[in-house]
C-alpha cells in the first residue's frame, strides 16, 4: 500500500496498455467484454473493418457487422450500431422533451454521433441546439460511416462546440431547457459524468423549468453507481426518476436513463406528444412507452428507491 | 431442386450433426451462437462444467458461470441462468395468473426445471397445478444443479406428467383458467408450437374465461414468425396481447409472451395484485410492472398489431 491514496487511475494517452479495439476482434467477431460486465461478453460478427484509428482521446473503431450495420465502438465498448441506435436515442431525448411543455433551448453533452441531434430537431417549438463533444474525430467519423445518425448535423438550429461539456455549462448559467447527456459508460475520464458535482453543473445551467437526462446505466449491472447517485442529486433537484430503454447491442440488453428536473414535478407522463407524421417516423417512443419506461423490476425499483 | 416439397429439417436423434453444447465452450467461455439471431451472439465465462449429457430429446449442458450462477443449456440455447432467471419465470407465471380474477386450475407445458412451478404456487388460490415436461432428464438434472427453481416441484398441489403436453390436453378437455407453455426457441421439434394447431389444443384444454400465456420471442429478432402467429390465434381467442420480460442472458436481453383469452378481454390489466409479502419476495413482476410489460416499442407494435 505504498500508493499515495490520492492517485487516480491512468487514464491519459501515456496509460501503458491502453486498449485498441481490433486485438477484440478474434476470428471474424468482435467481443465486448467489459471491466463493469465481468463474466458477459456480447460478439458482433465482423464483416469488414472500416475505420481503426487512436484519437486525441481514445481509441476508435468502426466496422461494418453481419447483422446490426455499421457499428461504432469506443476503447473497446459499442456506442452504437446502426440496427438499434433508435432505441437510445429517441428515449434519451424524447423522455425529457416531452416531459417538457415548451422546451426552446437544448443542450447535448457527448453524443457526438449526432443521432442524439436528429431526435431533438424533430420538436418544430426547439429553437437552438447545442452541442459539446470533446472528441471532434467522433464527429467526422460519424458523419462518414454513420450518416443515418450525423444527419443530426445538418438541422441549422444545431452549434457544435468541441470542448468540455462541463466548462461551457459553467460559460451558460440558467440557460437551458433540457440538457441531455450522451455519455460512455463510468471508467476512467468519464466517471466525472457520473458524479454529484456534474450534475451541480447541469443544475446550474438549466432555466427555472428545466429537465436534465443522462445516460444512467443497467440497473443489472451498476445498480452500485446508480443508487448512491440518485440519492445524492436528490438534494438538489426538485424531481430524479429512473426509466430505461431495451437495446440489443447494449450489456445485458437495457441502458437506464435519469431525468431530474429544477422546479417541476415528476416527468413520468408526457406534458406533450408527437403529430402523427412524427410518431410514423418513430420506431421506439410513443406517449405509452413514454410513462411504461419508468416502471421499473421489482428489485431495481426497491434498490434505488427505498 | 430435387428435394421433396414436403420434406421437413431432420431433428431426430438420428441427425447426422447433433449440438454438442461442449463445443461451444472455447476459451473458458461458452459461446451461444444461434441459428436464429445470425452475426450476434452472447457469451457467459465457465467456472465449471457441472453436467453433459445427452438424453433422449436434447443435449444437456449445466456449467457453473463466473458471475451468472449456476447455467442450464439445451441443444446449445441458454434456458436458466440463477442470476436472471426470475424474470422469466415471474413474469410468464404471473401475467395470466394476476390477469385471472380466481384461477383454480393451471397447466404447465414444458418448463422442466420448475421455475415456473415455484412462481405458480405463489397464488394461494390455486388448487391443482399440472405439468407437462417430455424430458425427464431436465426435471431430474434441475433438481439436482438448480434447486433454486426445482423448489417448485415440492408444492403438494403439483403433478408430474412426463409426456407431451399436446396429447395431455386432448384427455383434459375445458380443464384449466390458466395454461403456460414454458418452450424453447421454434427448432426443430419445438416447432409445433408456435403454430397454430398447437393454440387451438390450448383453447379447447381451456375453461371458459381462461388464458393462456406462451414464450412468445423476441420482437427484435423474430417479429416474422411472431405476427403471422398472433394473427392466426386472434380468430379464435376473444383476446391475443404481447406483452414481453427483459433478461440478460436471453438473446438481444428480452423475451415475448403471448397472452390469449377464452371468452375474456384485455390482460393488460391485473384483475388482482400481489399482497404485501407475496410482493416482497418478487424481484420483477408487479401491478405496474404488469400493465407496462404490454408497451411493446412503436416498430414492434406497428409490425404485430396494425
Amino acid at each position: 500500500m505504498s500508493e499515495p491514496e490520492n492517485k487516480k487511475p491512468k487514464t491519459d494517452e501515456s496509460d501503458p496498455a491502453p486498449i485498441k479495439c481490433e486485438d477484440l476482434i478474434i476470428d471474424g467477431w468482435f467481443h465486448e467484454r467489459g471491466t463493469l460486465w465481468p463474466g458477459q461478453a456480447f460478439s458482433l460478427k465482423v464483416e469488414e473493418i472500416l475505420y481503426n484509428q487512436r484519437s486525441e482521446y481514445q481509441d476508435i473503431l468502426v466496422f461494418k457487422s453481419e447483422s446490426f450495420g455499421n457499428v461504432l465502438v469506443l476503447d473497446g465498448i459499442i456506442q452504437v450500431t446502426e440496427r438499434d441506435e433508435f432505441a437510445y436515442q429517441e428515449m434519451i431525448a424524447h423522455l425529457p422533451l416531452y416531459a417538457h411543455p415548451d422546451p426552446k433551448k437544448v443542450l447535448v453533452i457527448g453524443g457526438g454521433d449526432g443521432g442524439v441531434l436528429r431526435e431533438v430537431a424533430r420538436h418544430p417549438g426547439v429553437e437552438e441546439i447545442s452541442i459539446c463533444e470533446i472528441d471532434k474525430d467522433v464527429i467526422e467519423v460519424s458523419k462518414k460511416y454513420l450518416p443515418g445518425l450525423a444527419k443530426g448535423y445538418d438541422d441549422p438550429r444545431v452549434t457544435v462546440h468541441i470542448r468540455d461539456g462541463s466548462k461551457f455549462m459553467e460559460e451558460n448559467q440558467e440557460s437551458f431547457d433540457v440538457i441531455i447527456t450522451d455519455s460512455s459508460d463510468p471508467i476512467g475520464p468519464n466517471s466525472v459524468l457520473f458524479e454529484t458535482p456534474f450534475y451541480n453543473s447541469m443544475y446550474s445551467s438549466l432555466r427555472k423549468g428545466g429537465i436534465v437526462c443522462t445516460q444512467g446505466e443497467c440497473v443489472w449491472l451498476l445498480l452500485d453507481v446508480i443508487k448512491p447517485l440518485v440519492n445524492s442529486i436528490k438534494e438538489k433537484y426538485s424531481s430524479v426518476e429512473f426509466a430505461y430503454t431495451c437495446i440489443p447491442s447494449y450489456p445485458s440488453g437495457q441502458i437506464g436513463l435519469i431525468l431530474a428536473t429544477k422546479d417541476r414535478g415528476s416527468c413520468k407522463t408526457a406534458a406533450r406528444q408527437p403529430g402523427e407524421e412524427t410518431q410514423k417516423a418513430l420506431q421506439y417512443y410513443s406517449a405509452d412507452m413514454h410513462s411504461a419506461s419508468f416502471v421499473l423490476p421489482a428489485f431495481a425499483q426497491r434498490a434505488i428507491f427505498e
